[in-house]
């Protein structure tokens, strides 16, 4: 597998990849360790509140968002980490069932001034569900290794 | 237990908790689960990434932040969840057997706009680890319910 370095990406370019399907039960186990509100745990509580209906973790969309990335992305990079991102929405609920689709679109490419060897990333990433609707949005700020020379 | 309601809120009110212990096992677990780049779950490349040892994934604190929330703070709360976040920074890693403590300061609130029974609360949100290094910081936004008539 050859690898992908700071120097193959463009403002401009677009990723698209997916699907992950979203269980009740992944959305059970997740909240219950990491996010116990009603909405997220108990279906009756759920169903009573403005949300109508059990919904995943914000946390959780995240930790699939990046799941996903790892998945189709990262593991071919010269991946640094990240230190961050901006931005973040929780556009709609992600709901038993939904099936996630990942957009990501590279807003900004700049060398590192201080650190030669690195590059980083500015991406617009979505998230969308089976009825093409945004349910997340976030601005993803990624370091990268440059190509060797 | 006494509800708390959006009035109860003014800019500058702080919130500090902890402890929370962060332990190797939670960090490859979430990590094999949600994010498994290397230096989050292979301990030998982890040594040798630019992290110099195994660190828990950034959607991983994240998590832990969410939890140490509920525990401490949601759950007494009139709370309707969260629109998103800005500005979130990883600023340090976070390893096995760091001991995280939790300090919020309100920095806007004020009532909806377009919907009279909610608020919307602002809040700069810093973990800190055992040593008073910040960690984390990230901009939360809250929505509650106004206090009824």
């Amino acid at each position: 597998m050859s690898i992908i370095y700071f120097e193959d990406f463009s403002v401009g370019d677009k990723t698209v990849f997916g699907e992950k399907k979203v269980t009740r039960e992944e959305i059970l186990k997740f909240a219950h360790k990491y996010d116990p509100q009603s909405f997220h745990v108990d279906e009756n509580a759920a169903n009573e509140s403005i949300y109508g209906g059990l919904i995943a973790s914000g946390w959780h969309t995240g930790g699939m968002l990046m799941r996903m990335m790892v998945d189709n992305m990262v593991n071919q990079r010269a991946g640094l980490g990240s230190p961050g991102f901006d931005d973040l929405r929780w556009i709609l609920p992600v709901r038993p069932d939904d099936v996630l689709r990942f957009e990501s679109t590279v807003i900004e490419a700049r060398k590192s001034s201080s650190r030669p060897d690195m590059g980083i990333i500015r991406a617009q990433i979505y998230l969308f569900n089976q009825n093409d609707e945004k349910v997340l949005s976030v601005k993803t700020i990624g370091m990268m290794k440059t190509r060797p020379a």
